[in-house]
């Protein structure tokens, strides 16, 4: 009998669409859905985006060059130097997303058995691309009773044996929203000096910040050829359907290999790339209305959470996520509970269940994730629908 | 010392791109190269497609479903139907070009270790999806004086071991242009079924056959559940940067398994799925015309070349590549030659080696693959170049 692989069968569903058919069916039903579980923001794409798109006037739809259009990588290089990041264009290769940018770090730096350290909770599809390289995931479990903060880095040194090949964390944080310390940072620039590793670090979230500064990893001193720093368009400009995203490494022999990875597939999406292009002309301000936005969303979701009985969860300073603990045992029953059964106002709200943001068994039962995605008034009224759904439900109140 | 992976050093250059360098040098100098190096045809992109990514008026540029868009691939499912082949929709996966398809493909039905057995010469980037995917590829060698028709079906039954979980062909033949019978899929047919393998099957030109007709592996009785075909819109509808393709089968474990590769990734690019769609609603016969322009390229490149002293090919039926064996004793430094140090009316002409086609080492050191994808007076001025750099061609003449 043919059958699928191991991989294929080990993979995990996303936490954050394994509930979608749930969904579907109350929208089918005519009832509101909230969705406050994935990160897909309700913000509008800069009409520059399209609009190069529409001007562009192409007679043929042609691959690019593999490492992405010149042009754009020059004035993503441009980009980075802007933030005193010193990197150039031939440090730069444009991905199909941050999630392809994930998959080829893994690929062109670590082999099948290696293994990678990684705070949980984590973004789920690590986990897929982990298990697509044929890598393992070894967690660090930080908590939500400390605001998510990086573990004792001496939790990262004892899980490092022979296989360990580099730390991989996510900063501004998703799903926690946490954004690490320049001391937590320099911690591990420590470490991976001390024990050769590698170090990957997805900054999808990078211009979310609402209190402090975000600092990159790719300007940590002493370091530079060990950092791999995942970016991506998806989220900075509200364009998640471009699947443009960037890997930025000063390592030539990273570079070189992630090169004959991006070869095999081509090129990334032609339109999208122009697309993201005319996106790094935007004035400099451009994001500064979007983050005053998100800072607003957020202590919005937070400021009713906190009124929530039973419910815990502190601010998260970055990203557009915040992880919170409710008053149940179990929250991928409650969340599919919130989509069959709960309606208020013939509306409900979708959240993404934290146990898939996990990979130690049993951590995350009794928290969510919360995307502040949506306008205030949306967030109001799913936070309307969630302490409604909390006072109501049948089961496991703790 | 920090390394890139073994995978990553093992990982080959694209044979298609890695001269590239020396093209771009040529160009600096002013010098015309005329591109039969890689598949990207000059025939205009459907004005349709572009036309709905401008007339889509996106306000947020979102991800889609995971699975790509639902309308699109039911108009995908309905394109199949009109060719007779029996899918529907939840039969069809939208994958970032047919070059996605084939990593997850691999990905979700194979394992690091298994072995794959592929009739070689075969499309260079299957060795980097491979790679990608830690499984072996076991070549079946085919011949130019036989036109590179399927080798003896009993060399494959050799080649099976306790590790071969499928064959994969192309049909039409990339790099080779040859169009399988419907007797050697039938052999096919029976050794999938009697050894339980998995047939996959890369059908991106299969609009593109110029004598005779094309069958797709979908419609072989009896291996419905074997068989993973897949498809792209990049050579149909002239939309290579669209990075849009599909992975099709009937067998619904695989689905689930690629479904869930797929959300790992998100999406497909937006735009180009909006494109691609539209290109569906092209008449029937959008085709006969592209079909008519490359079977006249065809007639010109392969009359040109029967007419070089020491140069044999055959015509070839589909695809819009051929093979030729060129009087010289290493193609891969003929074609460096030919951008680096010939030049005809100051243009010179790119081909790719074929020694990347091939993986028995040794094999393929006399021949070039050509891409007709110019027109005929670039087609015949390229030949000129060409013609006129084997005569000139101080080395290793046979």
């Amino acid at each position: 009998m043919i059958t699928i692989s191991e991989r294929g069968k080990n993979m995990p569903s996303s936490p954050i669409r394994k509930l979608a058919s749930f969904a579907d069916n109350a929208k089918k039903e005519g009832v509101k859905v909230y969705h406050l579980n994935i990160g897909q923001p309700d913000i509008e794409t800069p009409a520059v985006m399209m609009d190069a798109v529409s001007n562009a006037h192409l007679k043929v739809l042609e691959y690019t060059d593999s490492a992405g259009i010149l042009s754009f990588r020059k004035k993503l290089a441009g980009y980075y130097q802007s933030k005193e990041i010193n990197v150039d264009y031939s440090d730069i290769l444009i991905t199909i997303g941050g999630s392809e940018g994930i998959l080829f770090a893994f690929m062109a730096c670590l082999d099948a058995g290696d293994e990678i350290i990684v705070p949980e909770p984590f973004y789920a599809n690590y986990i897929g691309f982990a298990m697509a390289a044929g890598i393992k995931i070894i967690p660090i479990t930080s908590t939500i009773e400390s605001g998510f903060a990086l573990p004792p880095i001496e939790s990262f040194r004892e899980k490092i044996t022979s296989k360990t090949k580099g730390i991989f964390i996510c900063n501004p944080n998703n799903p926690t929203g946490y954004v690490y310390s320049e001391l937590e940072l320099l911690q591990i620039r420590d470490l991976i000096k001390e024990k050769d590793l590698y170090l990957f670090s997805d900054e999808a979230y990078t211009e979310f910040c609402y209190d402090g500064k975000v600092k990159s990893t790719l300007t940590l001193e002493g370091v530079e050829d060990r950092v791999i720093m995942i970016d991506t368009f998806s989220k900075k400009y509200s364009a998640c359907g471009a699947r443009i995203g960037a890997l930025v490494t000063k390592n030539k022999a990273v570079i070189e290999a992630v090169m004959k990875f991006s070869q095999a597939r081509l090129s990334p999406p032609t339109l999208e790339q122009i697309a993201a292009e005319a996106a790094l002309g935007l004035p400099a301000d451009y994001f500064e209305a979007t983050r005053a936005e998100y800072k607003k969303r957020r202590d919005t979701l937070i400021g009713r959470l906190s009124k929530m009985e039973g419910v815990y969860c502190q601010s998260p300073q970055g990203a557009f996520y915040a992880m919170a603990k409710l008053p149940v045992a179990d929250t991928d029953a409650f969340c599919q509970w919130l989509l069959t059964s709960f309606r208020k106002d013939n509306a409900t709200i979708m959240l993404a269940p934290a146990s898939g943001f996990y990979t130690t068994p049993g951590l995350g039962k009794n928290e969510v994730r919360l995307a502040y995605v949506l306008n205030e008034q949306d967030i109001n009224a799913a936070m309307d629908c969630l302490e409604a759904g909390l006072k109501a439900y049948p089961h496991n109140i703790v």
